[in-house]
């Protein structure tokens, strides 16, 4: 039984890598398959209960999660529903204050409006696929899109965090009804924050020495995403702690 | 003369060469020196007037060259006066509007107010070390930091652009006072945009069709650029033309 599961565990780290070679790896310019659903449980169920690598990020830092400019998804939760939408259009208005644009016809803005939180998470190299996947439909009419992403909550908040992501901000909304209504923009006041400390750790990102499957990706346009590549570090500019 | 012409040429593109192979070559990791103004004059005088790459950008796709979510450079003028700033935090709020994050400090500002415009350029690996050099000092306090940054002009706007970037966006400011008060946001309607053809073509990133020093740059903290990496196209997803 127990080296049933080894097995097991064995044969899912090799698909796992296969997988991850195959979308890293593969020479510059590559074609991926239309959205295949098992594949992207498969890969979300690698993510599954794997949080171990999950550590808090100081609130002064967290900032440093989104300015990268990556890709991000949005989640939130209210009476018991949860949801998760893709999202390009986020980033920052301080370094304590997150702007996140949510058009009126995501279903997670209800849920952003009514509990008043909502968590910005970066999806990474292994997650293409599901940030393809949660920009593509709507819990409004697919309620159950949600049930090959794996979420996980940490405590004192009931908000869910997607699994295998490299990073997680909780925000908590700033009430501007006016902007909201007329600009589709959230504020949000950063009061959590986490990383996968494989990737971002002490405040960095740490990109040249993580698994490139960790790399945040930046969604363009017509299915091309660029990951992060290589890095340059100068002796001065901005944010030296 | 003629041939002491071309003899220059040829020793500027073999430095230009020796400068972009040790930024863009150099291992994962490397450290760059402390700022010096000569290496960015150098840098820049090599962008100077080589404009033949520079083709317009169609409207409803100009939102593309910032969707990447690289680090920015913001320039305006007003009444004889240039100024160019470093921008992180400038993102998108809907496919024709800008919004950016000028903070009171910046002598840029009062440019954007007083004549309603500004630009957002998206430079490159070859300047970084301009993009800290222009974020790390104010017009107001250094008025000549502009002689080496190399600006040029298009037709019908009188708004300098910096000379070598990969993309350059003019935003009408639309109105909102209280939003630019209260939280340093300047909404701007794109009203017409560039692109080095060589690294972005019929609304299009091809960075993997392109030299590695027009990547674009993504500052995060403590001197950390990094570099936009390896593309990955699905057959699906928003953006299709």
């Amino acid at each position: 039984m127990n080296n049933e599961n080894n097995l097991r565990t064995f044969l899912r780290l090799i698909a796992w890598r296969i997988v991850a070679q195959w979308i890293t790896k593969e020479g510059p310019k590559m074609n991926m398959p239309s959205i295949n659903i098992q594949i992207i449980i498969t890969l979300n169920s690698m993510h599954k209960g794997k949080t171990m690598s999950v550590q808090p990020v100081e609130i002064s830092k967290a900032y440093r999660l989104l300015q990268v400019g990556s890709t991000t998804m949005i989640s939130a939760k209210y009476d018991g529903v949860e949801n998760v939408m893709s999202a390009a259009w986020v980033g920052l208005a301080g370094e304590r204050k997150v702007v996140a644009y949510i058009g009126t016809q995501a279903f997670t803005r209800q849920l952003v409006e009514k509990s008043g939180y909502f968590v910005v998470q970066i999806p990474v190299v292994s997650q293409m696929a599901t940030v393809l996947y949660a920009g593509g439909r709507s819990y409004a009419e697919a309620p159950d899109k949600n049930d090959t992403i794996p979420f996980f909550y940490q405590p004192e908040f009931d908000l869910p965090l997607v699994a295998g992501c490299a990073g997680w901000l909780v925000c908590k909304v700033m009430p501007y009804p006016d902007i909201q209504q007329q600009h589709n923009l959230f504020m949000g006041d950063i009061v959590a924050a986490w990383s996968d400390d494989r990737v971002f750790r002490n405040g960095h990102w740490i990109f040249d020495d993580a698994p490139d499957e960790l790399r945040t990706v930046h969604y363009v346009a017509g299915g091309q995403f660029y990951a992060i590549g290589k890095g340059s570090k100068f002796d001065h500019g901005p944010g030296q702690d």
